[in-house]
């Protein structure tokens, strides 16, 4: 075995000893670092802290680095090709990578490029994509997008009539209590802040109908409405109990095929399976 | 072929690219006059673009009558009927249809009939309408309309409940409230609006009981309410995904029947199929 | 037939051309009466309109007092027994003759007994009873009640479930936050009613955690308890969904049934059909 | 039958008239116990009738403790084991045992052990695991755990991607609303406290977006974040579900099989019943 199976084995190979525990060090240290994002915008601990949060994402980086090349290296393992290049193109180009390329150059990028302050806070957001990296440690994310994708026509007819639904709510609203209240209800920009809080259910209270006929089209607009926004909750979960179901019963007939491969009693006159 | 012809394989005929790029050209421009409506409404924006939001509406509103009219024209394709005269007629009456005379409608009336301002403002709630013209581009609100369609009955009864628990939950409320809060409970109609906040789980937070008994039974009302209400949107969401897994089924019994239709084996004893 | 005949048959029964002109106008009465009820809580209506709304009373328990007489003549045709009286006692103690009796026992009761204005206001909640009466005139009360006989054991479960979900949360948010609020968690009652908006998710926001541990622990109810008290609605939603499945059934077997009446295949050795 | 056995007969045996008196009693002694809890928190109540809640407490503490007793004294008889102390000892390591011996420990630990009085406080609060005694005499909790226990899988997936979810949400809210409203944004962790009102749809109101950008990205967080986090829901909901139909079908086949017993008809060519 070669230095790059060995490292192949630690990195991606799911029943190892020594992958479980390089596993189970890349997690806690994602971990932390959400944590630590966290932390770092309370001003005080942010104040306190700042040479150890500072070294805590050096430290990070160069473990998410080292992690990078070390799947760099060894991307022709995973990624079969004609030749190495092109194995390291795959996977530079996987799902995977991105994330892991993302994660690390909010660090990297403010030394090669004159950044202003403004966006380097918003790369910060990206080092939450950090998170994301543990997506590949499990299979949640995975079983999500695929219960997205099989509902993806259910779930973008149910989208498109509750956006319907919420465009006419919140511009009905606006005509009815504009007059009544006009600071709650300034346009219908607002009055859709108002409709999506009630579709939703949410409702903070920040801004709600006052007369008579408004609170009466809420109403009216909550009954209908909240049955029609919950809907593509019910086709996600029924396309993600589905998945799960058909996985089980796959398991069950390779069961019941291993148990019954002999006994199987066929037609006697066409010597059809029964 | 006509040009007639032409013209409904271009505004009816799905599979056409013309078709597509027709569609797709409706639907940016119905999408960018929901988002003209919408910021129409932001008085500041209304009184620095007002020509060019005219400019846009008698742009949009020449568009759609064109549209109408090939509608008309070619309507004997669609619709075949006897006469030409019969098949407009059955046209002019189809939802697609008045849906379209609606959307153009608040544009041309102030133009025959002397109509008050406060008129033409609801006119324009009427141009949102415009946003259910995507509706003939794609099956949502068909699917919707049908799964309501199926479940009709249990809807009307769950609503049935629901209405009745709202309308006792609202009147108790009023009765152990209005004495300790005139102004939140002041008559069954403003009770009734604590109700459906409630029901509905919405929650606003501009009534809520406040003596004892008065969380004690909305306590109580919200625990065995929120299920009833909750109810339409179950029925709802099985009929949408009883109707998709219809459709798959039938689509998998085709296939099937494709693929045994010479393997077929009949009981030895009556012909039928085992 | 019998005049009692005559008025059973437009009082009871479902098909004929009168009984349904009967509902309509018996149905028509009530939710008058339920509207009468509402506006009568508005103060300025019930002084401008104070003969009006009880000359309507009057016009309405004259109306149901003469349904619930014509109803005990002809007891017997429905109930059938022995004697008459024992008809007439059953039927008294059926479900709809309860409601009808105590939706007009307001209006009667005061004429016999000495009773205080805070009783007499109480008796007014009586009267909303009278929109269950049209609980005769359709199914969805039926139903729902079928539904909830059905389910009765698990709804039991998930219900007591529940409760203990929100006395361990009512419990643990007053020892949380009751040094900080005194006044929103003065006691383990108000912490139960935050508890209750929280887990039905109504969130009114007259009460919420403002110290971090108790942000931390409402975080970690809300998103375990709302499953859980979700559970009830999911449980009863589907019991309701079944037994309309059932009843799709055995309508289409008994179709099936008629059709291959004829056409049964049995097995050629024991007879049993195939 | 000795008296252990008669002892065992009164406080386990689910048939006897004896144990159903038994279980009657202890269930009204801890919904006392819970009911003295909840009052003993009103300032009022606690310092007027001081001494009967004092009382009420040592007579509830001593029946747990002497059926604690009992319990250890018969439980060779429900753990069957080699000798006595091995029973004994498996008993106390049970959930309920340990239950028992929580409910009653706040109790007797200040007698042996100098506590603090912000322990007892805490004390009081595993008082109310008094409540998960009614535990034993149902099978809520348990048909509960094991729909949580089948399901496990899933609803950990779901609740990381919910986790996930609210991480972006938070964070994301956090950079786009904390210059706008430092008070109520001023860090990470308040900005969580929003995402969790909001994606559970409790929406509490304290904090929420004032600027149109924070208002349109939690409007989007609001659509798509209610259906991921309503998924543990509705995999719960329908593993409990399963479990139910599972046992009636159960039950339905063991009916079938006592009645068919006699009338299996077998294929003609491999015995294999039909």
């Amino acid at each position: 075995m070669t230095i790059r199976e060995k490292i192949y084995n630690i990195i991606d190979n799911e029943k190892n000893l020594s992958t479980r525990l390089f596993d189970a060090f890349m997690t806690t240290l994602i971990i932390l670092n959400v944590a630590a994002i966290i932390l770092e915008s309370h001003q005080s601990l942010a104040t306190a802290f700042h040479q150890e949060f500072f070294a805590f994402e050096i430290f990070s980086v160069f473990i998410f680095t080292i992690e990078l090349m070390l799947r760099i290296i060894v991307a022709d393992i995973h990624y079969k090709s004609e030749n190495y290049l092109n194995s390291v193109i795959r996977y530079l180009f996987s799902f995977s990578a991105i994330v892991d390329i993302l994660a690390i150059m909010p660090f990297y990028l403010p030394m090669f490029l004159a950044v202003d302050l403004r966006f380097i806070r918003m790369l910060r957001l990206v080092r939450l994509l950090r998170v994301l990296k543990i997506g590949r440690y499990n299979k949640a994310l995975k079983a999500v997008a695929k219960a997205l994708g099989q509902r993806k026509e259910e779930l973008f007819l149910t989208s498109f009539v509750g956006l319907v639904l919420l465009l006419f709510s919140g511009t009905l609203m606006y005509y009815v209590e504009h007059e009544t209240q006009p600071d709650a209800f300034p346009n219908i920009t607002a009055s859709l802040w108002w409709a999506i809080a009630t579709l939703t259910t949410v409702g903070y209270g920040d801004v709600y109908p006052v007369t008579t006929l408004g609170k009466f089209i809420a109403g009216i607009i909550a009954f209908i409405g909240v049955g029609f926004v919950a809907l593509p909750t019910g086709i996600l979960s029924s396309a993600f109990m589905e998945q799960i179901n058909r996985r089980e019963q796959e398991e069950k007939e390779k069961e019941e095929n291993i148990d019954e491969h002999k006994e199987v009693c066929s037609c006697p006159h066409c010597g059809k399976e029964l």
